[in-house]
Parts: structure tokens; sequence; C-alpha cells
């Protein structure tokens, strides 16, 4: 009885090749900023992922999400006039001793990418029938951000390279891109053919930040609960 | 040249086999309710889920996640609580020719599962330096997203069903696991081996929604605008 439980278990799990190809596209996954290169996406590559990325899950399979794609130099160039202006804003609420690492950081690559991509949600989508929104409305931008997540991930199978700019203003981004009220930008990406993908994240590598050892960062219970000893002793121990 | 450039594209790109599996990983993930098994998840694999979820995108390296395994079935009794409640509360907000079946839909399976997962972010990690986060405070949130999804479809790799519960009143689920004020509880998640993964996702296969053409949501340049024919074209006719 177990012997078939456990068979019917294992039955719905990848083999192992492919369950180890799915991780690596999560632990290879990369915000690339530096590493572009001009050459063109295939539109067939291209179609697969944006079919990707419009088969994440949605509240009350609202799929609320569009995809605008920005070809046209001349607004991305706009666009990154946007990024430069409110990377200057920012650069003052940063703590004064790493405003200089921040300065040298590379933040974007909205021109020297294939193209840049803009996933939105409408809010409006629902007609009537939340389902699964009504105490929380955020669903349906939720549902958005796990678009962009498929997209960034079947993109690293594909060897497409995806960074996120969120140094931005939201509402001169809507105005450049003529999106209407009730739909919001959820993520700005730039997306091409990469030289490579980088063995760390960019962020990691400068210093700015760390990996938080993940057997710190479970719970047991309740927030800030103990215990959970050896799944936290297993994760000690683990390497992507 | 150009065969060289080209060469190089291709060696980011996984092997046809391994981005295969990343695809069937996205294409045939579900948010499960009905399907759950009794079975335990074995720690290691939960550690292999974690360290996926681990490994999302954060805005400025912030990480702002936790993880609380939730096991103990009283617990778990109570949370269903809230969600009967919510449901109560969310129903008279339905249209009201869809009530009917809005009742009849499976929209949870917290104590059918093995465990349940509340996946948290941290607000107060950025430490006085909040890259990306100036103009758009909420991009720790859509980090946390990202890391939902990365779990999401590692378990699905490892043949684990998850299925998120939003029909739940917040500040209640906060208080029921202790959550502090600077945290919020993104994503509550049922977990475990399942019987199956359904053919399609269950409020397509009720009735409730259709999928929408992905050709239809694509854009040019700008919300709304025509064009990119060659892609929609490609789209319209692919099947995932």
């Amino acid at each position: 009885m177990n012997a078939v439980r456990n068979h019917a278990c294992r039955e719905n799990a990848f083999e192992e090749a492919g369950r180890d190809a799915v991780y690596r596209a999560i632990f290879t996954r990369r915000d690339v900023r530096s590493h572009f290169r001009p050459d063109p996406i295939d539109d067939a590559v291209l179609a697969r992922l944006l079919m990707a990325a419009h088969h994440a899950p949605s509240v009350g399979f609202m799929q609320p999400w569009n995809f605008i794609v920005i070809r046209d130099m001349e607004r991305r160039q706009a666009v990154r006039d946007l990024f430069l202006a409110a990377r200057e804003q920012e650069l003052p609420n940063i703590a004064e001793e790493r405003q200089m690492l921040y300065r040298k950081l590379k933040l974007e690559g909205i021109c020297e990418s294939a193209l840049n991509l803009c996933i939105t949600c409408d809010r409006s989508r629902s007609k009537g029938s939340p389902l699964g929104r009504w105490h929380n409305p955020e669903m349906d931008i939720y549902s958005t951000v796990c678009a962009v997540q498929n997209f960034w991930l079947a993109a690293r199978a594909e060897g497409i390279g995806v960074g996120w700019v969120s140094i931005i203003d939201t509402e001169a981004l809507k105005r450049a891109l003529n999106i209407p009220d009730h739909v919001v930008p959820i993520a700005y990406l730039c997306v091409g053919h990469v030289s490579e993908f980088a063995p760390q994240p960019d962020l990691e590598r400068s210093g700015w930040g760390a990996r938080l050892p993940l057997s710190e960062l479970i719970m047991s219970e309740t927030f800030g609960g103990g215990g959970e000893d050896t799944l936290k002793d297993i994760a000690g121990k683990m390497r992507p």
C-alpha cells in the first residue's frame, strides 16, 4: 500500500534531469544589466517566453496582464532619461557611506538590450466577480509578478537575459507608454541575448549585500517560532 | 563573425531537453486544491524548494522573505476557519449569476495537504539603503512574490502540489501567526504530494473563466499600440 502510494507520488515528479534543469534555471537566473548583446531575439523565441508568462497563476483566472514590446530607440532613450532622473532622486536616500558604491553600479540595460518589455496589470479585468480579491485586492498585481518570474526563468533556459528596472517614476512611465489609469505597469524589463550569465548576482559581487543563510529565514508555526531543526540543518548544509 | 556571435548566444541556452523541462514546469503547474494526499514531504525536498524560493530576484539584494512552516493541525484548522469566514464575506460581492458556481468551487486544501507555508515580506530589511525602492517601495513585495513562484515551479518538478489561499483576512492571519507590523504575509500556501496535476486549471474546467488568447494581450510600443504582427501570428498559432 505504501509502495503503491509512494510510486504514485514519484510519478508526478519529473525525471532527475528535468528536475535539475528547473533548478538550474532558478539558480543561474540573473538580473542582467552589463552583458547584453545587440543580436535580435527571434519572434518564435519571444512568443514562447510570452506564452510562459501567460501561464502564470492568476487570481480568479483573471489573467490581468498585457505585454508591451518596446523596440523604438527614441522611446527607449526617453525611458532611460526617466531612469537617470530617478537615480539622482534616489541617491540622497541611500546611506551616505554607500553612495559612492551606488554611483558605480550599472542598474539598467535599456538601450543595449535587444528590446524592452513592459508587463502591466489591468485591474478592471475581474468584471464584477473579484474571486480571491475582495479581501486582498492586490492579488491581481501578485499574479502579474508571477508572470514576470515565469518569463524570466523561461528566458534563462533560452539563453536570454532579463533585467528589471525599478528605479523609475511610475507616473512618468505611464505617460511615456500611454498607459491608462486602471492599468499598472508592474515590470519594465530589458530583454536580450547576453555574452554571459554572471556566476553571482551583481549586487553580491560588488559587495552591496551578501546572501542571507537560508536556515535563518525558516520559522516554525508562527513568526519567529523556533523548531524545524532537521529542515534547518539540511538547508544550512545545502549548496544551490 | 555572425556565426561566432550566434554560437556564443546558443551557448547560454539550455540543451533542448532542459529547456523543455522548464516549460513543462511552467505549463503543467497548477493551483492545487482538490488532489492533495496526506503523505509527508521529505525535509530534503522541502529544503530544496525553499532554496529555490531563496534564489528569487530581490530588489537591492534585499531578500526580504521568511518562510513559516505550519504543520500543527489545530493552527491549520483555525486558519481554515478564517478562510471559511472570508469566503462568506466575499460571496455577496460576486456577480449574482455566478454565486452558485462560486459556492461549488473548492478553493483551499489547508487541512488535507502535508503542510502549510506562509511566505512573508519583512519591509524593514533594506536598512536605510532602499536601492530600487525609493520610487517604488512595493518592490520588496514583488520580490517576495517572485520567491513564491520559484517555490511553486520547483515544487511542480518535485511532484509537489501548491495552492495559494488568498480568500482570507490579512490582519486576522497576522494575529494567528504572530506576524509583527512591519512584516506582510504575502502568500499562504497549501503544500503536499498530489494524486495528480489536473490537465487544466480548476477555474477553466469549471467554466469560471476561459484562457485569453495570448495574441490579444500583446501590444507594440505603447499601451493599446498595434503592430508586432509576426509575433502575434506566431503566438496565435502556438500551443503550450
